[in-house]
This record gives C-alpha cells, structure tokens and sequence, in this order.
C-alpha cells in the first residue's frame, strides 16, 4: 500500500545497488555507441509546451506533463513549458539550432529519462530511461546497418542472448499492397491490421482486413503470403518496382550486417510494419525468446526531422527499450557491498590515526571508512563491518599502538595479520590485487 | 538573441564536448564519493507538490515548478507535482520510506539535476546539477570530518587549487553572542548581519548591528574579535560554556582532519555563519582565490530531517557548487574527437569490407565508423576523416583488394602503411597502444 513518503505514482526511487546496476548496464551501452562514433547529446528536461504539442498526437498530448506558469502567472492555471516526452523532438530542434556546428553526418545518442502521464502499470513507468540513437545527414544503407550493429552489439554487451532482429523495408510494404492490388486509399489501414500478424492468427487478421473492405481473395492471399515461405514474397515483391527496390534494400542491408554477427540473428520478416507512419525505408524491431513484445526497433525516417521543426535532412534511428531490456537481463547479485575496508574505532584517542588508515585503504584504490558510530566494543564493530560487506576490518588498539602495527582482519577467514603502520598502503594494494579489486587510480 | 529553436530561458543543449567535459568530472566526484563508502540515491525528479510546500521558506516556494494536473483535473488549473528543488527533502523522504532497510549510519551522495524558477543570469540556471553528500544517523564528529575530507577529496581530484575550508562551529557563534552579552532576542538577526563580514566592512557590520539595536560598545567589541587575532576569540569563548564546547569540537574536527590535507587548508574561522538556520554543530565553507563566494559548503543539522518529514536522526553533509566548480576548472580541451578510426568506402562493392575493418578497429579498443557520405573520392572522404578528428584512416580500392591488404593513413604525418586484412586488428591495437589510447576492453 502506498504510503505518504512513497514516491509519486509511476516513479521509483533507486537506492544504491538499483542504481549502480543501471549505471553500469548504461555505461556498456554508451561505451558501445562511441566506439561506433556516435556522441552524447543532452537536452533539458523540459521544452516549451509548443515545441512539444501536436507532435505526437492527441493521444500523446494528453500525456505530456505540463509545468505551470510562475509568479503572477500561476493562477491564470496555463503551461508554458513541458517534461521531455522522447529525445526525437529535442533532436529536431537541436538540429535547427545549431545546424552547420554539428558534424555531417551527425550521429549522436540519447540516454536519460523522458516523462509520460501514463497509467502506471507492471513495467510501465511515468519516469523512465529511453535510450536512443540516430544518424541524421546520410542516405547512405550503410547508416542503417550502422544503427543496427550499434544496437546489436549493445545488446550483446549487456549480456543478453537469444535475441533477433526482424529487418523489413517500407518499400517492401508497398510493394507488397500494389503487387496483391490493393486499393492506394485502403493502404494505411490494411498496414495497421498486417501488423496483428504477431500477435493474432491468421483468419483473424483476414478477418480484420475483410471488415475494412479488403476483397477477401486479395486478403487471403496477402496473409498467406506473409506467412509463408519468404521466397514466396520475394517472388511476389518482383512484380512491383518499388517492391523489387525494397528487396534491394532489405539484401543490401543484410549483406552489410552478414559478416557482423552471428548467422540467423537478422531475419527479413516481410510482416513487420512497425506502426509509426513516419518510416520511409529500412524498418527493425528486436525480439527475444520468452519477452513478449520487442525490445529494441527503429527504421529510417526521412522527413521527420523536418516535420518536428528541425532541418529537412534524411534521418535513420533507433531506441532500445532499456527498461525491458534491464528486466529482461539475469537477475543481478542483490548482495551490494558499500565498503571494502571498514576501519575501527577502539578509542577516540587513535581516532585521527583510524582516519591515516582510511586514508592509506583509499589511496590502494580501495572504498573505506571509518565507524562513526557510540559503541567502544570490538564486536559491535566487527558486526558493523560485517554489514558494510567490507572485506578487511583494521583494529588498532593500545597493544597495535605499542608495536606501531595495524591489524589487518580478513571479514572471511577471521585471520589476521599484524601490519606495521608504515606498510599499510602496500599491504593492502597487494590484498585488492590478490582479490582482483580496482588498484590505486 | 534566443530564437524559437533555444532551449527553455535558464536550461541547457549540452552537445558532446561539453557534455564529456560535465560527465568526466562528476565520475570523478562519484569515485571520490564511493571510496569514502558514501552510496548513490537518485529519486525521481518530481516530487507530490506538498512534499516540497513549506520547505523552502515562502521564497523558495515560489521558485519550485509546479506540474499541472492531467486529464479532466487540467483544466482547474491546479498542480499536484514539482519538480525537484534539491536532494535534501527527497533524502528525508526516502529516509522516511525506507528506515531500516537503509545501512545505519546511511550514507549517500546525490549528483543530478534540481529545477528553479530563478531568474536566469550569468551562470545562473534553471535547471543545474546539485552534488551533495550526507551521512544520517551519527552524532560522531567522525562523521562531520569524513564529509568534509571527501569534499576536499573531490575538490583536488578535479584539480583545483587554491582554495580553503574555513570551518566553525554553531556552538562556537552562541558561544560568541552569550560571551559579549548579545541579548538572547538579538541572536538570530545579529548573527545574520555578522554572516556579512566576508563582503562588508568592520565599520559597515557595525553600524548594521547598531541599527538592530545592539549597544555600539557591543557592536565594536564584537566585531573587533571576529576580525581580530583568532587567539582573542578563543579566549573570549572560555567565557561560556558553550563557547568552550565549540572551540573544544572544532579543535576536535581541525586534529581530524590536520593529517589529512596540505598545512593551512583548514582555517578556523569564527565570523563564518552560513545563512541557514538549521545547522547544530560544525559548519565550514570552501572558497577560492580569486572566486567570489563559496564553491562548497555544509554541516552538522541534527534536526533537520524531521522537519522535512523524515525521522529524527543526527545528520551532516555537505553540497558541492559544482556549477561553480566546473566554471573555475581550468578551460577544457574544446577539440573533440569524434573517432580514432576512420574508415573510407572507395567503391559499393568494397561496403561490406569496409564494415569489418571498422568492427576490427573496434574489436581493438577505438572508435570506429565507415564514411556515410554520397562522394567516391578519396580526396572527400580524407576530408570528412580529419574533421572527425581521427588518428587514422583506412583505405581499401582495387589495389588493396587484390594485395588483400589494407591501407591505414595516419592522418597527422600521412604516412601509409600496406596491413594485411587478417592482422587489422592487432596492427590497430599495437597503434593505439604506443598512442596511449585504451586498449580492447
């Protein structure tokens, strides 16, 4: 049950091993993206409401979170500004703010949190991370098959396995509904229900396609096309131009992604519509066994950019759904260590020298700290060490103080070591090497 | 002049450079966090409105964004959510929240970005990146020396120089004000105008403190201690008994930290006050030559997060200014690389090859992406290859297709070598390690 200090509906709040798991799984993937070259771009977490309305439809502007205008303003109850919906929005207007400064092509990625009034719901957030990159400025295949390896080997890199990309063409969607005849005006909507194919059988999408007046000849032989043998639809896709163009452009796609990864992992699924309207070529989507849904998908979009208000220049992109993705990924080791070395506290006399020997841990490239709590006994402190996950507990106490030694407590083993003070750092580097933790930075 | 296509009044585009230059010095300041065993928390970005109401004094609240309500509650013009003002109320909360599963003593950093409707000015902004870190539930002057060591630490990893703690204590300013017979009334709005000592004059101070009705022998005295010799405040403090407990935990902080950090980087400072009210024991700032102001700054506030909403627990921290921080580094380098490697397609044939030598470059550690571009000649591609920034350039045309070799141009002295395809790779590695470029990963 929620109470009062919960966060707001749809958010969540990340404490330390939540964080440090995403963190860590972003930063893979941002390795991955600029080693193919594409870069950062951070845009603010809001805009102003008009660069955002309209732009994605009345359903979407419904669940744009609205900030109130300020001051004497407040109380006429307008917005004037608006939480990030998506990074493609932003991406226009970045493209038309700063146009001849940005690199030919530019290729830059997005990864941060975007706002939507949803209802919240099992994995579905109000702040969630979308993750996106695109190439704008080139024509070329080669910047499609450069977003989908960049995708691919994100993915790859997460961990994740078992997963395939279903490539398609738009052009090969209408070279499909001109060689099956079907009628320009009944286009859009024959799409929408051919993209059902995953989800519905085939009699019912021939039936939901008989219902928008397709013939139900003509619909039966799209959908027995669609699934069956993709020989059949190459066959079929030749009695078009621009299906025969699509054909050439899925092989010209696969062909550059072949060599890339492993065999099977890029099928041509003819039946893949994806819905957004706005895709002009290439199409993809990332599926995996076991996940409904996709996790990843994108296409090339050649007018959008200008549409959204940036430059009219050729776009191809793509976004993981990291959210999935993460949910989707082996469940991380929930045991979250905070310290590596926890350093007692025996007296408050040794308390400067407790602090040397935090010191000297830090500078062996290792996390410590101090006991900062009231209890003089070395067993509430073992115990709090113990908590910290520490590996290695120092005690130094009047017998240490005399000798000038540290004791060095493996938290594991229970064995000790007498260390002289001036030994410390080296000690301990040769511990965090033998461990394989992180050395001195 | 802004134009319809700037970000939002007091927001940012962060574009790549800029960008790395932000994302490398947080990183450090993590790592420097996480060695001191402080652990992230990142909340969501807005909060219930009334989670933040009344938290921030009646100016504060009128800087907070306020969302509006969504749906059919749109159009009352109400909000129910803010944007996140700092980290301080949202740590209460979550300390509210989680209570126990939190480790004791909880210690936590917090480095993202909070939202005021501030008038923007130089280096004043809408949206900026607050740093704080906090440890709950330690009354241990331990604590208080631990954040302010990691503060320091993070200061000096960035490579700042020049700068100073100057450090005192509540205990030390009631100390001062019982000490020179400041009536009890006085206290708070005496101790406002002394906060003024750092900007005003002696004799502006006084006539300040004369004005709130402060005998002027009183004003005169105690302004000449806190612009005097340090040795006369100490003395004057034995006078009182909480006087004497101040002197005896700064001194206790001071001999904590005294080993920790270069001679004289720890000032005693009896006339510093810090605005805010809330602070109970040790209070310090950093400052900088030649930077007005602080860039950091802190202290003990033990009853803080219970007026926030949270639990009653000990609490000391600090918040780095690292807007301020980031602008008195010294200039980063604005030449941005995009890529190490940049590989040319001579001919369409050549696409496919011209993608594995990437994916090889790649497979050795550098950032590596095919020319996207419409022109064939090699003149054009070098061209786009430099503006890259790459070190290399890889060239693959009939002549290497028939060698089986590759050519790879340094793009500095231009120099060619013949590389045999099947030794890209290591070839590469070997380049980017006499370059000092990381290796594969």
């Amino acid at each position: 049950m929620p109470t009062q200090f919960d966060p707001p509906s749809g958010t969540r709040d990340f404490l330390a091993s939540d964080w440090e798991f995403r963190e860590s799984a972003f930063g893979r993937i941002r390795s991955v993206f600029a080693r193919y070259g594409f870069e950062p771009l951070v845009t603010p977490s809001f805009e102003r409401l008009d660069v955002l309305l309209g732009k994605y439809g009345d359903d979407g502007d419904k669940l744009i979170f609205k900030i109130l205008r300020r001051g004497e303003h407040e109380e006429t109850g307008e917005a004037d500004l608006a939480l990030r919906y998506d990074h493609t929005v932003p991406l226009a207007r970045v493209a038309a703010a700063y146009g001849s400064q940005l690199p030919t092509p530019y290729k830059r990625y997005a990864i941060g949190p975007v706002w939507r009034a949803d209802r919240p719901g099992r994995g579905r957030y109000r702040e969630f991370t979308q993750c996106d990159l695109d190439t704008l400025g080139s024509t070329s295949v080669m910047a499609d098959a450069e977003v989908v390896l960049a995708a691919h080997d994100a993915l790859a890199e997460l961990g994740l396995t078992g997963f395939r990309f279903l490539i398609n063409s738009r052009h090969v969607l209408a070279g499909l509904l001109e060689g099956f005849g079907v009628p320009a005006e009944l286009g859009p909507s024959v799409l929408i229900t051919l993209d059902k194919l995953d989800k519905l059988t085939p009699a019912e999408v021939s039936a939901e396609l008989a219902g928008r007046d397709l013939p139900d000849d003509t619909a039966a032989a799209l959908v027995g096309a669609l699934t069956g043998p993709v020989e059949q639809v190459r066959d079929a896709l030749k009695a078009s131009e621009e299906g025969a163009a699509g054909i050439e452009e899925v092989d010209e796609l696969l062909s550059l992604l072949a060599g890339q990864v492993p065999a099977g992992r890029m099928v041509f699924t003819p039946r893949l519509v994806r819905g957004l309207s706005y895709y002009t070529g290439p199409i993809w989507e990332i599926v995996a066994d076991g996940i409904p849904g996709s996790l990843a998908g994108g296409g090339r979009y050649d007018h959008l950019i200008e549409q959204l208000g940036g430059p009219d220049v050729p776009a191809t992109g793509g976004a993981l759904g990291v959210e999935r993705i993460l949910m989707a990924l082996p469940d991380h080791d929930r045991a979250h260590s905070r310290l590596d070395v926890a350093v007692t506290v025996m007296d408050e006399r040794y308390a400067a020298r407790s602090f040397s020997f935090a010191a000297a841990a830090r500078a062996a490239g290792l996390r410590a700290s101090v006991y900062l709590g009231s209890s003089g006994k070395l067993g509430s402190q073992l115990k709090w060490a113990s908590r910290t996950g520490a590996r290695w507990a120092l005690i130094y106490g009047s017998a240490e103080d005399e000798a000038n030694t540290v004791t060095v407590r493996d938290m594991t083993s229970g064995e000790q070591a007498a260390v002289p003070v001036s030994e410390l750092t080296s000690y301990l580097a040769g511990l965090a090497d033998a461990a394989g933790l992180p050395g001195p930075s």
